[in-house]
């Protein structure tokens, strides 16, 4: 029997509520649509609240694992394509809880490690690209990634289907651009912010010590903070139009140099 | 006066209908929107047919300058709403006439090029991908990006989009995925696989002699052709999950690996 035929159903109209980010933020929930993504929350510990699935648009058969002792209801093909907000859904779309972690969980985090990995988004206005901005930090091994002055928020619907679940594997942690850069001096870690501007070429500083990548905003570029006091300001070469790299494309080809220096 | 004030306008359906891949084929034409994108393209030498403008939307005053002595027609907001596929219209969209390049072409360009640096994208699915394949080719000054055995056609508006107009700026070259292996041969070009089945990491090969990097389908990777014959078959290191990072972010990765031992 299908639990939710209608797409009048109230439980459908409250996960399409979730979609706005007053209502994420009054109730601290988010969407995560996907079997990939639904998995990887899962296996991050994120807490689930409820699953809504339909048998119909299942690719395989692992879904059923993951709604297995976990509250959920059984959707109509209507009901289903009423919520999801992909071309093609695959039948799994979660109701969860977020996670905040804070400047103390990053220093519990980095406890144990000689040279500490970061990547710092600044102010980022397209959930897409911070989205990316994660599949790269997961890619590069990246120790966590920072989000500080936020715009977009992290939970957005779009930051975790862009992110594909990396959003649950990389540990985010949100923090005002001031407390970061006091956190980062007091740890010792030397922050290399990418800007056109810079002299040196990213490829040209050792990136092998504790040291945190530091990306501005799309439209805007890196606050004054960071313009004015990074340790290491360094740029990527355009060799074509003045902007052909956005913001996400920075940072993974930062974040990559990294992991190609201490290979 | 405005020329155009209704959506049902035939020049309006004219424009929509060039959305579709079977239309653009066999009028061969495409579309082209907004100032920085057609900007590029006239300045790249694209034939424009005809231009449709709201000045309601010009966010400066440069987009007249564009228009000028060129065939257009002025338009109502509703009009140019109809035709534009952008969330925010700046105001300009044209029609223009598709530029096709061949391996003749690129042997023209590569004439005077010691140690080429070409990109070669197989069977790309997403529009999106190989506009962002484009802007990464503009960024770390590719030579030509060639567009072997296309599943998604380059014109397609999404393609123009997301490359932000550097589909005008980089040479594209469509061939064959086999007419294009021989050419390499003969140019004494080497291929360079992106496949995560390689032993040896991108960043510790010599990239500084004549290369094409060679970057396969989302869904499939490369082609056998390219699996069992490319002179250099290299991995990027994924230090989290296996499937973090996308076509074009690979590809990104590797022209600025490019880009950094040419330096």
């Amino acid at each position: 029997m299908t639990d939710i035929t209608s797409t009048a159903n109230p439980k459908i109209k409250r996960v399409l509520d979730l979609r706005k980010r007053k209502v994420r933020d009054e109730e601290d929930l988010f969407l995560i649509e996907g079997y990939r993504e639904l998995k990887r929350a899962v296996e991050a510990g994120i807490e689930i609240e409820t699953i809504f699935y339909c048998e119909e648009f299942f690719l395989k058969d692992n879904e059923l694992k993951l709604i297995d002792k976990r509250p959920s209801f059984s959707c109509s093909r209507a009901a289903f394509e009423k919520i999801s907000y992909r071309d093609r859904p695959d039948g799994l779309l979660a109701i969860a809880r977020k996670r905040h972690r804070n400047l103390a969980d990053l220093e519990r985090l980095l406890a144990d490690k000689k040279a500490p990995f970061l990547m710092i988004a600044e102010s980022i206005e397209k959930p897409g690209n911070l989205g990316t901005m994660l599949r790269s930090c997961d890619g590069a091994g990246c120790d966590a990634l920072i989000v500080c002055d936020p715009v977009t928020d992290i939970y957005n619907p779009n930051t975790v289907r862009a992110s594909i679940g990396t959003l649950f594997t990389v540990p985010v942690i949100e923090a005002s651009s001031e407390e970061m850069f006091s956190f980062l001096r007091q740890a010792g870690i030397l922050s290399v912010a990418a800007t056109p501007h810079a002299k040196k070429l990213y490829s040209s500083v050792d990136l092998t010590k504790g040291i945190a990548i530091i990306i501005g905003s799309e439209q805007y570029g890196l606050s004054k903070l960071w313009m004015e006091n990074s340790d290491m300001p360094v740029s990527i070469p355009q060799r074509g139009s003045a902007d052909s790299l956005n913001a996400a494309m920075a940072a993974t080809i930062l974040l990559y140099e990294v992991t190609r220096q201490r290979a």
